[in-house]
């Protein structure tokens, strides 16, 4: 189940990031810097799991684990980011909403899967 | 922009579902079932707001906001939800991992936009 997050027992950070995304993204080199951007992530100290998905209507959701506010301060200043985060407010996502939360309870499912 | 919650400053609650379907969920009632419980929780006191995506590799998440714990235990004990739920168990989610989370902070972007 590598699309599911690994993350430890509460209490940590979740940022949910939900964006449309413009009709041309994908021919505007989005994907490659969604790719590489999930390849540097995990390097992050205190990065937890990322979980993604995104319907054909374009839009989608992304939520990444942290253990620390200074843990999610640290990647949205990192430099790569800093450049992937301004190409797509100029040409990749329509509208977006971020938010940062704690987790506080979490759990699995079904039972015996 | 009907794909986004409306949601108020923080704090409110975050509920992060996020799951793998089984292949044949489409043609075992899930759809019908998904269409009925969106359309009941926003009548259920202390709901925020939902976003929603699935990609066609059959991995979704599902963001439901909420003002308090409270409302979040009323919409998991709605008779028609557990109805969900037993049958999501069962039929549905090849896995599933659910979250509660305090959100503490959200921006919205782009500017101007």
């Amino acid at each position: 189940m590598a699309l599911f997050a690994r993350t430890p027992e509460p209490p940590y950070y979740a940022v949910i990031f939900t964006s449309q995304r413009t009709q041309d993204a994908d021919d505007d080199g989005y994907g490659a810097m969604a790719n590489h951007m999930a390849a540097l992530a995990p390097n992050m100290p205190g990065y937890l799991g990322i979980e993604t998905a995104r319907g054909a209507d374009g839009f989608g959701i992304t939520v990444s684990y942290w253990t620390s506010h200074e843990a999610i301060a640290g990647w949205k200043r990192h430099s790569e980011h800093l450049v992937a985060q301004d190409r797509g407010k100029r040409r990749w996502y329509q509208h977006y909403e971020l938010r940062v939360a704690k987790v506080e309870r979490a759990y699995s499912g079904p039972a015996g899967r």
